[in-house]
């Protein structure tokens, strides 16, 4: 089977859009798997969200470590996890690799700010870090990695923090010479002209990744006849989810019932489906007579041993 | 403030019926508080679900107690930890407790089928605990329990084990003089008849709890009526979120776009709410502002302090 | 029984000199509180060293607070947490303190250092924060307690980046005006000439926290007569550990047998009842009696109960 | 570099004894690789006592796992967990051993005990598992694993359960049967007479391992020549540490100063050499250079970029 690491860098440097899709945890990417996408994205502000706290460094790289975690262990498509800007400086950034690694992701990604870093579409706290400061965390995280089609990620926030295309185009050639795997342009505009513009003017040889929450008219197609390698849909589950189960809620309190909205809720043989449970059962049986078997051939204490074992399938 | 422990006390005991809804995490349990309920079930078989694990004590104590203590930490109204089978014998239901209770949880329900447990909709391994080694159990939660008005719920599995109701009501009036503080009846038939059938005839003192999953016409007035102290709606959360979730998933990769999914999504300033952003971004200003003032008033170093401190205020 | 937060209080404020020791797990609390000291540490420099990383802020915030939280489960003394720069900016201050305090531990100390910080005794990398930014952290702890005994200990690096004793007391102003409850003087000099320096130098009404690392020398009596109002022993139970390990380690290496250094280990029994195995194997009896008393009080199935429930002893 | 489950599976195979200690943390199992022994025992009883709770299954499978990573992390020995008798059934043993693998443990041992189980040391409690049952769990471990070469530890309570020889060796060959990799003959008696009986009437192929807890005189080369294949000190460490730090603190009562046990302590550098704090500020500094380089190489911005990245040494 090929190491999600290596499916994540086929899927970057293919010639077709890679689609990724936002999941807090193991459940949603599993959703994510099975409606086809490409790419778990373990997003921050999703992982934030699910804890009700900000989206701006206030959950540790464990909590989001664990998320990120749990979500690799649910499915088989790779999993690229946003780790913010690194958890602190190049030491922290250093640690984060060898765990994140170690956890089965397949990639990390880094934004250029500092830390602790705020919620890109919050208006205040875009301080941008220094160039040379980033690109020491991007070697770091390349030291770091032990298996070598581990994926590095540098995003850079020079459109969120008001720095322009210049200074984009730059730290994409600062961040490629350090050694990243791919760039992340990220823009709050309603349309795509910053990131196109940066696409346009960017020269390099890098995979560039976009995230089109604030511009959702763009179409797949559109953006890879643009060139760029990867679409993000970065946390449209979990807003699904909320505005669903918020008017569900509301539903069962005025009806005093859950009646009208049991169309709306998937089975419990789908939840069951979800969580593995028929393979579950099947398995529990299996090793159980497995164990009777074992038994059976062994014959009584104090008899001579069958020479065979049971075997494994 | 009234302590939540002592709320949820109050909840059960009561003349009008509590409700009670299903959660797997902190975001969960918000809306579930904000949508007006009274109660948040932290319910095993969602947080099996967000885990993609069989509802079958995969998940260990730990990370039940960890979902459970997000909830706590994310809401006012009291959280009622489904805790299974108690995650083992004795020892283990006396240790769950003492770190549930730390963990601000209101209360635990533990259920009289052995360790580990089955879901109870799944047909096979519906084994139950003898009544007295049940009872041990409850005498361990009530033992462990600092706060004396942390809730203590004893789950019947009669009905879903093929017992009947006079076991049911035997087992009820074991568990009551072992100290429990309320009796969960729970029934897999598709009306009420079973929990009916037991609210009638158990003449004991504690308040009764139903799981109206699999009898979904019943309206909270009808429980009401038959005496009934809470009705949990124990999953309806998860699974209206994993339909809506999965159908925008399938929109998004038939269109290649987001766009025809917006207006069923939370927008952003939802989110940020959600997260209590605001908040923070508000309380980031004060700590600032009251760290310059610390400053100011203190003077130059080597001159002399200013006798009065800042007050927080 | 007395909150440890409130006891923790009373012992800074107290005339005599409290006596803290450094721990990294429950079982070194517990060791620190049976040989009779007031206080455990929490020491990030113990805990780091536990988990193999350098002391330089790698372990995150929640594996801190893991360690602590163990600790206070495992004493009734209180526990201080040394939470070095408070593991990031205000926000991450704020949402620590609830999240200590909601795990039991009774006071945090955070050091004017830059996130992320690093260990006092090397000597790059001690940059400290502007006293305003730092006593922005200290309102942003203060603010965020919900039990007005919680102690803030605001800890003053300044001999330790080479800054100076007017450095040290102006911060000192600073950060009492912000409303710190104590100070933590910091030196790593062979003699305590800095600290008393500080100490008759500070006219503010804090009391002063000494961690007698570098200069092993100084007495109790002599700290308590400078008018400290708590030494900190930061480290040795760890450090003496390693020591002992390490030498009965190479003895059974070179023996090949264990039986040269069975005098040099706690017996059994000691480890036995470090666990709570006693009053574990103890209190199950109980509650199994306890079950079978509720099951005959209760008579057979179909029967009336006995009104009297089994009451918890 | 070979992976440590291969070392295990070869050390297990080895002509002469392997030698394993137990450990609790990442620290314990650093110096137990230091002092050059071949195998860290992630023990059960150890890591319990680190909580302070009875080693009677108390502690989660999700807090042994924790400690048996942390282990992991820190050494490139291999490192076998003690996993008591699996937490639970065969599910909890099948998804136990898909984490212990994922965490890069080498190899599990589980025992024919039923859960949740008590220390072998402790009289009471000792209830064996039906061969068919245990051997069902070693079934679900074997199937579970995804490398090869990851090890399955049967461990035979016949002695502890006081069944005698005849029961151990029918179990060794039901387990042997089942697919176990090799067998853990355990004994409390103060002589290894119970334990040499079983290796003489073994005639299977399976290495078998022993714990010479009770019976410290025997020695390595007794044990290798009887034909065991390796010894685990399961707990001496810790039992050391206890007893040494102990010890200190007392005298740091008694003298009101730490100077009389300074020689006794691990000196800081020797500290921060197990942190592995000098690497770490070696590295920082080459990753900082590293940065700067990539920056200088990059030219200012709107300039045209070096086509050579730097390169990752």
């Amino acid at each position: 089977m090929t190491r999600t690491t290596t499916l994540l860098r086929q899927l970057l440097n293919a010639s077709r859009l890679t689609k990724a899709v936002g999941a807090h945890n193991a459940l949603t990417a599993r959703i994510v798997e099975e409606t086809g996408f490409d790419c778990v994205w373990a997003s921050g502000f999703e992982v934030s969200t699910s804890h009700c706290v900000p989206d701006s460094n206030v959950l540790t790289m464990s909590e989001c470590l664990s998320a990120a975690q749990d979500m690799a262990r649910a499915v088989e498509i790779p999993v690229l996890a946003d780790c913010d800007s690194g958890f602190g400086g190049v030491n922290n950034v250093f640690h984060m690799v060898r765990q994140y690694e170690a956890g089965g992701i397949a990639g990390v990604c880094i934004e250029d700010k500092q830390f602790p870093k705020m919620n890109s579409f919050v208006e205040s706290g875009q301080t941008m870090l220094a160039a040379e400061d980033f690109a020491a965390r991007i070697q770091a995280a390349k030291h770091a990695q032990v298996e070598s089609d581990f994926v590095v990620v540098a995003r850079i926030e020079s459109f969120i923090s008001g720095a322009g295309t210049e200074d984009a185009i730059y730290r994409a050639r600062v961040y490629e010479c350090a050694g990243a795997d791919a760039l992340l342009i990220h823009s709050k505009e309603r349309i795509p002209r910053q990131v196109n513009d940066f696409r346009e003017n960017y020269s390099g040889g890098l995979p560039v990744i976009v995230v089109p929450t604030t511009y959702p008219e763009v179409t797949v197609d559109e953006l890879e006849a643009k060139g760029f390698a990867m679409a993000i849909y970065a946390n449209h589950g979990l807003r699904r989810a909320i505005k669903a189960t918020r008017e569900a809620m509301v539903r069962i309190q005025i009806d005093g019932t859950t009646k009208n909205v049991e169309e709306e809720l998937a089975p419990l043989s789908e939840v069951f489906a979800l969580q593995g449970m028929p393979e579950s059962l099947k398995r529990q049986l299996e090793f159980e007579e497995s164990g009777r078997t074992a038994v059976s051939r062994t014959g009584a204490p104090g008899g001579s041993a069958d020479p065979a074992p049971a075997e494994p399938e």
